[in-house]
């Protein structure tokens, strides 16, 4: 049975304010959830349905709680809940594990808004192995349950933190690349192996202020005339995958695990 | 004065069924309209507030119906409507126009479902030249208002059609290259200049049909155990980056325009 204040709760955490005081956020399905028990993440609530606790014997919290799909559906923020809601812990700063076969990249984001935007692009920094991403304040809440279930569980393998850039490029040793619109070619340009690669708002693009502490400013060159932009997503993985790309060039093998 | 009749039509537009027996969709802004314009497609009915009728006197065909701001909210189908809202003629299978200083790339698409998504992929094969769009019958239908939007103005550039893909690929003599799991990775792959781009459903890929006319498979290597996919737009973008990539690096310049 759930119980009118569990709902309410959960209902809360849909505000930033709110994920904030309680340090918590809620995460859906059996990938998403699944994936950040095995990384470790505090669950502080879980709601399943009979059949997921079946099959998570060994994962399942005891404090998982026993709901029946109409329940899960009262708790869910999904039009087609996925078994189990859970609530965890919103992580203090940790260092990233970092990945010893590969160099380090770091994804600096400049006050991306859109959840689904940033969201693709926490599973994009997954995917090219890239651990570690620091977002403006004025970026989107990436424990929202919007991004949340569309990192589709990268969320737990990234880490995120919000701060001034600025002072964090103050601190880091590493050149900092952005993709600006009088950039030069990235496919011409010499890349470092190891960077901060600055990614800028939807509309706007870096804020002057970061420019400034861009070292290296890139462009991905269009092959059509009238062609105005690239989602920031999308610039963000094509821009990845090309430092990725260098390195994987020169190195015999891929990463083993 | 907007009929309720007009926004009757218009609002039916939402629907594909109603979009074929018309020939007709909606695209809405300044930036997605005039690219439409620029383009020659033919302009069915508009409707505008007069800032926008004064600022483009030429481009503003004769039919445009002034409209209030109030008008233009019931009629459109964004939160907030943007100045002018046209219906087009849906163009029939046309040829693409042939860019002559890029090789050929034709992107197939395999039953893609998410509007976002194929709006997405849209906007990504214009920034890329890839002039030409093929999709499966079953993919989500190009001239929604959802996709429209999504593809930023550059539906405009890319010639879109629907058919059977083992026929069209039949009719052609380019290489088919598709991303798959057991593919070959991509950067250490041989790519053809000219080919076929075959991109998958968004959660079962290519289908076992069009599977087999794939002859050259790839993979887009990823560099995080765990990392399980990259969204089908994403995906699309990184592949067609990599075959102009390629070109781009063993010619001396960008196209001329």
């Amino acid at each position: 049975m759930v119980s009118k204040n569990q709902v309410k709760y959960i209902r809360q955490l849909e505000q930033k304010k709110f994920r904030q005081r309680e340090r918590a956020f809620v995460a859906e399905g059996p990938k998403v959830v699944g994936d950040l028990i095995t990384a470790g993440f505090e669950v502080l609530q879980a709601f399943a349905v009979k059949e997921w606790i079946e099959e998570n014997r060994l994962t399942a919290v005891t404090t998982t709680q026993d709901v029946t799909a109409e329940e899960l559906k009262r708790l869910s923020f999904l039009q087609h809940p996925q078994q189990v809601l859970s609530v965890f812990r919103i992580p203090a700063d940790l260092l990233p594990i970092e990945k010893p076969s590969l160099p380090r990249l770091i994804l600096a984001l400049d006050g991306i808004q859109d959840p689904g935007n940033l969201g693709t692009i926490i599973r994009v920094a997954d995917w090219f192995g890239i651990s570690q991403l620091v977002c403006s304040p004025d970026t989107a809440d990436a424990w929202s349950p919007k991004v949340v279930q569309a990192t589709m569980g990268s969320i737990a393998r990234v880490c995120i933190q919000y701060t001034d850039l600025k002072e964090f490029f103050n601190k880091t040793q590493l050149p900092i690349c952005g993709t600006v619109l009088d950039g030069d070619d990235i496919y011409s340009s010499e890349l470092p192996d190891e960077a901060i690669i600055v990614m800028g708002n939807e509309g706007n693009g870096i804020s002057a202020a970061v420019r400034q502490s861009v070292d290296k400013p890139l462009l991905i060159p269009r092959f059509q005339q009238g062609a105005e932009s690239l989602n920031v997503a999308i610039a963000t993985a094509i821009t990845c995958a090309e430092f990725r790309r260098r390195h994987h060039a020169h190195v015999s093998s891929m990463p083993t695990w």
